[in-house]
Protein backbone atom coordinates (compact mmCIF):
# COMPACT_ATOMS: atom_id res chain seq x y z
CA UNK A 1 0.00 0.00 0.00
CA UNK A 2 1.43 3.53 -1.18
CA UNK A 3 2.64 6.16 1.88
CA UNK A 4 0.63 9.18 1.22
CA UNK A 5 0.76 12.35 3.01
CA UNK A 6 -2.13 15.56 1.93
CA UNK A 7 -0.98 18.67 3.35
CA UNK A 8 -4.24 21.24 2.74
CA UNK A 9 -6.22 24.16 4.42
CA UNK A 10 -9.58 24.30 5.63
CA UNK A 11 -11.01 26.92 3.45
CA UNK A 12 -9.40 25.24 -0.05
CA UNK A 13 -11.46 23.49 -1.59
CA UNK A 14 -8.38 22.75 -3.98
CA UNK A 15 -7.79 20.60 -1.23
CA UNK A 16 -10.61 19.34 -0.91
CA UNK A 17 -10.84 18.00 -4.30
CA UNK A 18 -8.34 15.48 -2.98
CA UNK A 19 -9.63 15.07 0.37
CA UNK A 20 -13.00 13.77 -1.46
CA UNK A 21 -11.13 11.43 -3.41
CA UNK A 22 -9.80 9.96 -0.69
CA UNK A 23 -12.43 9.79 1.35
CA UNK A 24 -14.65 8.23 -1.20
CA UNK A 25 -11.92 5.49 -2.43
CA UNK A 26 -11.39 4.85 1.29
CA UNK A 27 -7.92 5.47 0.92
CA UNK A 28 -5.80 6.16 4.14
CA UNK A 29 -3.71 9.55 4.58
CA UNK A 30 -1.83 11.16 6.96
CA UNK A 31 -2.95 14.61 6.22
CA UNK A 32 -1.79 17.91 7.88
CA UNK A 33 -2.96 21.55 7.55
CA UNK A 34 -1.29 24.14 6.36
CA UNK A 35 -1.91 27.45 7.81
CA UNK A 36 -2.13 29.86 4.78
CA UNK A 37 -1.66 33.20 6.79
CA UNK A 38 1.58 31.89 8.11
CA UNK A 39 4.52 33.23 7.16
CA UNK A 40 5.97 31.26 4.25
CA UNK A 41 8.94 30.54 5.78
CA UNK A 42 7.57 29.51 9.15
CA UNK A 43 5.38 26.51 7.03
CA UNK A 44 6.88 22.78 7.90
CA UNK A 45 10.43 22.19 6.33
CA UNK A 46 8.47 19.72 3.94
CA UNK A 47 5.73 21.98 2.80
CA UNK A 48 8.26 24.79 1.55
CA UNK A 49 10.88 22.06 -0.32
CA UNK A 50 7.76 20.39 -2.23
CA UNK A 51 5.24 22.89 -2.53
CA UNK A 52 6.45 24.18 -5.82
CA UNK A 53 4.25 27.09 -6.14
CA UNK A 54 3.58 27.33 -2.59
CA UNK A 55 0.29 26.17 -2.52
CA UNK A 56 -1.94 23.64 -1.70
CA UNK A 57 -2.69 20.84 -2.09
CA UNK A 58 0.49 19.13 -1.87
CA UNK A 59 0.61 15.30 -1.86
CA UNK A 60 3.54 13.62 -1.01
CA UNK A 61 3.52 9.42 -2.19
CA UNK A 62 6.10 6.89 -1.69
CA UNK A 63 8.69 10.19 -1.17
CA UNK A 64 7.52 12.08 -4.66
CA UNK A 65 5.89 15.36 -4.46
CA UNK A 66 2.72 16.00 -6.81
CA UNK A 67 1.24 19.58 -6.65
CA UNK A 68 -1.77 20.90 -8.42
CA UNK A 69 -5.11 19.46 -7.64
CA UNK A 70 -5.96 18.52 -10.73
CA UNK A 71 -2.65 16.87 -11.26
CA UNK A 72 -2.74 15.01 -8.35
CA UNK A 73 -5.87 13.40 -8.74
CA UNK A 74 -4.70 12.23 -12.72
CA UNK A 75 -1.46 11.12 -10.73
CA UNK A 76 -3.82 8.98 -7.97
CA UNK A 77 -6.63 7.76 -9.85
CA UNK A 78 -3.92 6.27 -12.44
CA UNK A 79 -1.63 4.83 -10.12
CA UNK A 80 -4.27 3.59 -7.52
CA UNK A 81 -6.31 2.64 -10.82
CA UNK A 82 -9.98 3.61 -9.32
CA UNK A 83 -12.42 6.54 -10.47
CA UNK A 84 -10.57 6.56 -13.56
CA UNK A 85 -13.16 6.33 -15.78
CA UNK A 86 -12.47 2.49 -16.11
CA UNK A 87 -9.43 3.25 -17.78
CA UNK A 88 -11.13 3.71 -21.31
CA UNK A 89 -9.91 5.93 -23.32
CA UNK A 90 -12.92 7.45 -24.37
CA UNK A 91 -14.37 8.27 -20.93
CA UNK A 92 -10.32 9.42 -20.04
CA UNK A 93 -10.70 12.20 -22.58
CA UNK A 94 -14.02 13.22 -21.10
CA UNK A 95 -12.39 13.29 -17.51
CA UNK A 96 -9.19 15.04 -18.95
CA UNK A 97 -11.66 17.74 -20.87
CA UNK A 98 -14.08 18.59 -17.87
CA UNK A 99 -10.21 18.70 -15.44
CA UNK A 100 -9.22 21.18 -18.16
CA UNK A 101 -12.55 23.18 -18.12
CA UNK A 102 -12.86 23.38 -14.30
CA UNK A 103 -9.48 24.64 -14.30
CA UNK A 104 -9.40 27.29 -16.20
CA UNK A 105 -13.56 27.90 -15.75
CA UNK A 106 -15.56 26.94 -12.34
CA UNK A 107 -12.46 26.31 -10.57
CA UNK A 108 -11.36 29.95 -11.55
CA UNK A 109 -14.22 31.56 -11.20
CA UNK A 110 -15.93 30.27 -7.82
CA UNK A 111 -12.75 30.18 -5.81
CA UNK A 112 -11.91 34.07 -6.98
CA UNK A 113 -15.53 35.49 -6.33
CA UNK A 114 -15.43 33.49 -2.97
CA UNK A 115 -12.30 34.68 -2.31
CA UNK A 116 -13.34 38.53 -2.68
CA UNK A 117 -16.28 38.12 -1.20
CA UNK A 118 -15.51 36.20 1.92
CA UNK A 119 -11.99 37.28 2.98
CA UNK A 120 -12.13 40.40 1.72
CA UNK A 121 -13.20 43.42 1.99
CA UNK A 122 -12.01 46.21 -0.69
CA UNK A 123 -12.32 44.47 -3.89
CA UNK A 124 -13.56 47.15 -6.58
CA UNK A 125 -17.28 46.62 -7.65
CA UNK A 126 -16.25 45.83 -11.39
CA UNK A 127 -13.84 43.03 -10.64
CA UNK A 128 -16.90 41.53 -8.52
CA UNK A 129 -19.40 42.07 -11.12
CA UNK A 130 -17.05 40.32 -14.20
CA UNK A 131 -16.38 37.22 -11.72
CA UNK A 132 -19.79 37.18 -11.09
CA UNK A 133 -20.73 36.97 -14.86
CA UNK A 134 -18.38 34.52 -15.31
CA UNK A 135 -19.33 32.55 -12.73
CA UNK A 136 -22.94 32.54 -13.72
CA UNK A 137 -22.17 31.07 -17.40
CA UNK A 138 -20.22 28.55 -15.65
CA UNK A 139 -22.56 27.01 -13.82
CA UNK A 140 -25.45 27.63 -16.85
CA UNK A 141 -22.75 25.11 -18.34
CA UNK A 142 -22.43 22.24 -16.02
CA UNK A 143 -26.35 22.95 -15.69
CA UNK A 144 -26.88 22.03 -19.67
CA UNK A 145 -24.13 19.46 -19.96
CA UNK A 146 -25.80 16.95 -16.57
CA UNK A 147 -29.04 17.91 -17.95
CA UNK A 148 -32.18 15.67 -16.32
CA UNK A 149 -29.95 12.62 -16.41
CA UNK A 150 -28.95 10.43 -13.38
CA UNK A 151 -25.47 10.48 -14.41
CA UNK A 152 -21.99 11.93 -13.44
CA UNK A 153 -19.95 14.20 -15.26
CA UNK A 154 -17.75 11.98 -17.28
CA UNK A 155 -20.38 9.32 -17.63
CA UNK A 156 -22.83 7.28 -15.07
CA UNK A 157 -19.70 6.04 -12.47
CA UNK A 158 -18.07 8.91 -10.52
CA UNK A 159 -14.74 10.13 -11.51
CA UNK A 160 -12.04 12.02 -10.49
CA UNK A 161 -14.02 15.21 -12.96
CA UNK A 162 -16.34 15.26 -10.11
CA UNK A 163 -14.25 15.44 -7.83
CA UNK A 164 -12.42 18.32 -9.10
CA UNK A 165 -16.23 19.79 -10.20
CA UNK A 166 -17.60 19.60 -6.88
CA UNK A 167 -14.55 21.26 -4.72
CA UNK A 168 -15.91 24.81 -4.29
CA UNK A 169 -19.30 24.21 -5.01
CA UNK A 170 -20.58 23.34 -1.41
CA UNK A 171 -19.22 26.91 -0.89
CA UNK A 172 -21.59 28.26 -3.28
CA UNK A 173 -23.33 30.12 -0.79
CA UNK A 174 -20.18 31.79 0.19
CA UNK A 175 -19.95 33.75 -3.48
CA UNK A 176 -23.00 35.15 -2.61
CA UNK A 177 -24.92 32.73 -4.86
CA UNK A 178 -27.87 29.88 -4.40
CA UNK A 179 -27.06 26.43 -6.09
CA UNK A 180 -31.40 26.78 -6.23
CA UNK A 181 -30.62 28.39 -9.17
CA UNK A 182 -29.04 25.48 -11.16
CA UNK A 183 -31.31 22.30 -10.31
CA UNK A 184 -29.23 20.07 -11.96
CA UNK A 185 -25.75 21.27 -10.66
CA UNK A 186 -27.73 20.84 -7.18
CA UNK A 187 -29.37 17.27 -8.13
CA UNK A 188 -25.75 15.81 -9.31
CA UNK A 189 -24.05 17.48 -5.93
CA UNK A 190 -26.72 15.80 -3.92
CA UNK A 191 -26.12 12.57 -5.74
CA UNK A 192 -21.57 13.26 -4.67
CA UNK A 193 -23.22 13.52 -1.14
CA UNK A 194 -24.88 10.34 -1.32
CA UNK A 195 -21.95 8.48 -2.05
CA UNK A 196 -19.84 6.48 0.76
CA UNK A 197 -17.42 8.17 2.70
CA UNK A 198 -18.60 11.75 0.93
CA UNK A 199 -18.54 14.77 4.03
CA UNK A 200 -19.25 18.38 3.60
CA UNK A 201 -15.74 20.30 3.46
CA UNK A 202 -16.05 21.93 6.48
CA UNK A 203 -16.32 18.39 8.57
CA UNK A 204 -13.90 16.77 6.26
CA UNK A 205 -11.18 19.42 6.19
CA UNK A 206 -11.13 19.35 9.67
CA UNK A 207 -10.61 15.52 10.27
CA UNK A 208 -7.00 14.88 10.48
CA UNK A 209 -7.54 10.86 10.84
CA UNK A 210 -9.79 10.46 7.91
CA UNK B 1 -1.63 6.92 -39.70
CA UNK B 2 -4.35 8.59 -37.59
CA UNK B 3 -6.94 10.64 -39.80
CA UNK B 4 -6.89 14.03 -38.09
CA UNK B 5 -8.96 17.22 -38.49
CA UNK B 6 -8.15 20.37 -36.87
CA UNK B 7 -10.74 23.10 -36.19
CA UNK B 8 -9.25 26.57 -35.16
CA UNK B 9 -8.79 30.20 -35.58
CA UNK B 10 -6.18 32.54 -36.01
CA UNK B 11 -6.11 34.55 -32.95
CA UNK B 12 -6.70 31.99 -30.32
CA UNK B 13 -3.87 31.26 -28.84
CA UNK B 14 -6.00 27.94 -27.31
CA UNK B 15 -5.63 26.71 -30.73
CA UNK B 16 -1.84 27.55 -31.81
CA UNK B 17 -1.01 25.04 -29.15
CA UNK B 18 -2.42 22.07 -30.61
CA UNK B 19 -1.32 23.49 -34.21
CA UNK B 20 2.50 23.95 -32.93
CA UNK B 21 2.28 20.08 -31.58
CA UNK B 22 1.62 19.20 -34.89
CA UNK B 23 4.44 21.33 -37.20
CA UNK B 24 6.98 20.45 -33.98
CA UNK B 25 6.37 16.29 -34.76
CA UNK B 26 4.99 16.73 -38.42
CA UNK B 27 2.00 15.27 -38.26
CA UNK B 28 -0.33 16.20 -41.49
CA UNK B 29 -3.71 17.35 -40.41
CA UNK B 30 -6.94 18.87 -42.18
CA UNK B 31 -6.88 22.11 -40.26
CA UNK B 32 -10.07 24.22 -41.07
CA UNK B 33 -10.70 27.69 -39.91
CA UNK B 34 -13.52 28.98 -37.71
CA UNK B 35 -14.63 32.27 -37.75
CA UNK B 36 -15.65 33.33 -34.35
CA UNK B 37 -17.73 35.97 -34.99
CA UNK B 38 -19.78 34.01 -37.30
CA UNK B 39 -23.44 33.35 -36.17
CA UNK B 40 -22.99 30.11 -34.16
CA UNK B 41 -25.96 28.82 -35.84
CA UNK B 42 -24.13 29.27 -39.51
CA UNK B 43 -21.07 27.60 -38.55
CA UNK B 44 -19.77 24.60 -40.09
CA UNK B 45 -22.36 21.15 -38.80
CA UNK B 46 -19.05 19.32 -38.04
CA UNK B 47 -17.83 21.93 -35.54
CA UNK B 48 -21.47 23.15 -34.40
CA UNK B 49 -22.22 18.89 -33.50
CA UNK B 50 -18.77 18.05 -31.73
CA UNK B 51 -17.13 21.21 -29.99
CA UNK B 52 -18.78 20.88 -26.40
CA UNK B 53 -17.99 24.09 -24.97
CA UNK B 54 -18.34 25.84 -28.60
CA UNK B 55 -14.82 27.39 -28.83
CA UNK B 56 -11.62 26.32 -30.68
CA UNK B 57 -9.86 24.28 -30.92
CA UNK B 58 -11.79 20.89 -31.81
CA UNK B 59 -9.75 17.86 -32.55
CA UNK B 60 -11.38 15.01 -35.20
CA UNK B 61 -9.18 11.95 -34.74
CA UNK B 62 -10.11 8.50 -36.20
CA UNK B 63 -13.81 10.40 -36.30
CA UNK B 64 -13.64 10.84 -32.07
CA UNK B 65 -13.83 14.58 -31.02
CA UNK B 66 -11.86 16.57 -28.47
CA UNK B 67 -11.69 19.52 -26.88
CA UNK B 68 -9.75 21.96 -24.71
CA UNK B 69 -6.42 22.28 -25.92
CA UNK B 70 -4.67 20.97 -23.04
CA UNK B 71 -6.91 17.78 -23.18
CA UNK B 72 -6.31 17.82 -26.95
CA UNK B 73 -2.40 17.61 -26.24
CA UNK B 74 -2.59 15.16 -23.79
CA UNK B 75 -4.68 12.67 -26.15
CA UNK B 76 -2.42 13.34 -28.74
CA UNK B 77 1.30 12.73 -27.46
CA UNK B 78 -0.40 9.54 -25.26
CA UNK B 79 -1.74 8.31 -28.53
CA UNK B 80 1.26 9.70 -30.86
CA UNK B 81 3.61 8.79 -28.09
CA UNK B 82 5.83 11.87 -29.06
CA UNK B 83 6.66 15.31 -27.05
CA UNK B 84 5.45 12.87 -24.18
CA UNK B 85 8.43 12.50 -21.75
CA UNK B 86 9.06 9.88 -22.90
CA UNK B 87 6.71 8.64 -21.15
CA UNK B 88 8.30 8.76 -17.89
CA UNK B 89 5.67 8.26 -14.54
CA UNK B 90 8.11 11.52 -13.07
CA UNK B 91 7.96 13.43 -16.15
CA UNK B 92 4.31 13.02 -16.54
CA UNK B 93 3.84 14.40 -13.15
CA UNK B 94 5.38 17.60 -14.37
CA UNK B 95 3.53 17.57 -17.91
CA UNK B 96 0.50 17.60 -16.24
CA UNK B 97 1.34 19.72 -12.88
CA UNK B 98 2.15 22.82 -15.67
CA UNK B 99 -0.91 21.84 -17.88
CA UNK B 100 -2.74 22.66 -14.65
CA UNK B 101 -0.92 25.68 -13.96
CA UNK B 102 -0.90 27.24 -17.59
CA UNK B 103 -4.87 25.93 -17.53
CA UNK B 104 -5.79 28.39 -14.56
CA UNK B 105 -3.09 31.15 -14.16
CA UNK B 106 -0.84 31.63 -17.57
CA UNK B 107 -3.37 30.67 -20.02
CA UNK B 108 -6.18 32.46 -18.35
CA UNK B 109 -4.64 36.14 -17.37
CA UNK B 110 -2.67 36.52 -20.67
CA UNK B 111 -5.58 35.69 -23.24
CA UNK B 112 -8.04 37.48 -20.78
CA UNK B 113 -5.90 40.85 -20.62
CA UNK B 114 -4.84 40.34 -24.19
CA UNK B 115 -8.93 40.42 -25.39
CA UNK B 116 -9.75 42.81 -22.98
CA UNK B 117 -6.88 45.06 -24.55
CA UNK B 118 -6.48 44.26 -28.43
CA UNK B 119 -10.37 43.36 -28.92
CA UNK B 120 -12.48 45.52 -26.75
CA UNK B 121 -12.19 49.37 -25.79
CA UNK B 122 -14.96 49.56 -23.15
CA UNK B 123 -13.36 47.20 -20.07
CA UNK B 124 -13.06 48.96 -17.13
CA UNK B 125 -9.68 49.63 -15.73
CA UNK B 126 -10.35 48.18 -12.11
CA UNK B 127 -10.47 44.63 -14.39
CA UNK B 128 -7.44 45.47 -16.40
CA UNK B 129 -5.31 46.12 -13.49
CA UNK B 130 -6.60 42.98 -11.49
CA UNK B 131 -5.46 41.05 -14.78
CA UNK B 132 -2.19 42.58 -15.26
CA UNK B 133 -1.05 41.99 -11.72
CA UNK B 134 -2.17 38.15 -11.92
CA UNK B 135 -0.07 38.10 -15.23
CA UNK B 136 2.82 39.33 -14.08
CA UNK B 137 2.69 37.34 -11.15
CA UNK B 138 2.45 34.32 -13.65
CA UNK B 139 5.52 35.03 -15.57
CA UNK B 140 7.76 36.10 -12.47
CA UNK B 141 6.23 32.27 -11.73
CA UNK B 142 7.74 30.96 -15.35
CA UNK B 143 10.96 32.95 -14.84
CA UNK B 144 11.64 31.91 -11.91
CA UNK B 145 11.35 28.47 -12.79
CA UNK B 146 13.10 28.11 -15.94
CA UNK B 147 16.00 30.14 -14.15
CA UNK B 148 19.64 30.26 -16.10
CA UNK B 149 19.14 26.72 -17.77
CA UNK B 150 19.04 25.26 -21.25
CA UNK B 151 15.98 23.32 -20.19
CA UNK B 152 11.93 23.13 -21.34
CA UNK B 153 9.70 23.24 -18.95
CA UNK B 154 9.11 19.75 -17.60
CA UNK B 155 12.40 18.37 -18.56
CA UNK B 156 15.56 18.58 -20.88
CA UNK B 157 13.15 18.20 -23.51
CA UNK B 158 10.60 19.45 -25.15
CA UNK B 159 6.67 18.51 -24.32
CA UNK B 160 2.86 19.47 -24.46
CA UNK B 161 3.56 21.64 -21.43
CA UNK B 162 6.06 24.14 -23.93
CA UNK B 163 3.26 24.04 -26.38
CA UNK B 164 0.68 24.95 -23.79
CA UNK B 165 2.74 27.94 -22.11
CA UNK B 166 4.07 29.31 -25.23
CA UNK B 167 0.14 29.74 -26.19
CA UNK B 168 -0.17 33.03 -26.44
CA UNK B 169 3.47 34.07 -25.43
CA UNK B 170 4.44 35.13 -28.97
CA UNK B 171 1.34 37.80 -28.78
CA UNK B 172 2.35 38.98 -25.00
CA UNK B 173 3.02 42.57 -26.72
CA UNK B 174 -1.03 42.70 -27.57
CA UNK B 175 -1.22 42.41 -23.60
CA UNK B 176 0.49 45.70 -23.40
CA UNK B 177 3.77 44.16 -21.64
CA UNK B 178 7.22 42.98 -22.91
CA UNK B 179 8.75 39.86 -22.68
CA UNK B 180 12.23 41.62 -22.38
CA UNK B 181 10.71 42.30 -18.77
CA UNK B 182 11.40 38.14 -18.17
CA UNK B 183 14.62 37.42 -20.01
CA UNK B 184 14.31 33.59 -18.87
CA UNK B 185 11.19 33.42 -20.51
CA UNK B 186 12.57 35.08 -23.36
CA UNK B 187 15.44 32.93 -23.83
CA UNK B 188 13.31 29.82 -23.15
CA UNK B 189 11.09 30.77 -25.91
CA UNK B 190 13.74 31.05 -28.35
CA UNK B 191 14.47 27.63 -27.55
CA UNK B 192 11.29 26.84 -28.89
CA UNK B 193 11.54 29.15 -31.85
CA UNK B 194 14.36 26.74 -32.89
CA UNK B 195 12.74 23.76 -33.10
CA UNK B 196 12.48 22.52 -37.10
CA UNK B 197 8.95 23.00 -38.12
CA UNK B 198 8.55 26.17 -35.49
CA UNK B 199 6.49 29.20 -36.66
CA UNK B 200 5.55 32.17 -34.81
CA UNK B 201 1.36 32.10 -34.33
CA UNK B 202 0.42 34.90 -37.55
CA UNK B 203 2.13 32.43 -39.98
CA UNK B 204 1.16 29.27 -38.46
CA UNK B 205 -2.46 29.64 -38.06
CA UNK B 206 -3.10 30.82 -41.65
CA UNK B 207 -1.48 28.16 -43.53
CA UNK B 208 -3.80 25.29 -44.17
CA UNK B 209 -1.94 22.98 -45.08
CA UNK B 210 0.95 22.98 -42.46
Amino acid sequence: MSNIALYGNRHSGHSYKVKLFLALTNTPQNYQTIDLFQVRAERPALFRQHARFGEVPLLIMDGQAFVQSNAILLHLSQTLRTMDGDNSARINARIHEWLMWEQSRLGFSLPNLRFERKFKTDTDAAVLSWLEVRLRNDLDVLNTHLGGTDNFVASTAPSIADCSLAGYLYWLGDAGLSVKEWPMVQAWLGRISALDGWAHPDELMLSAAR
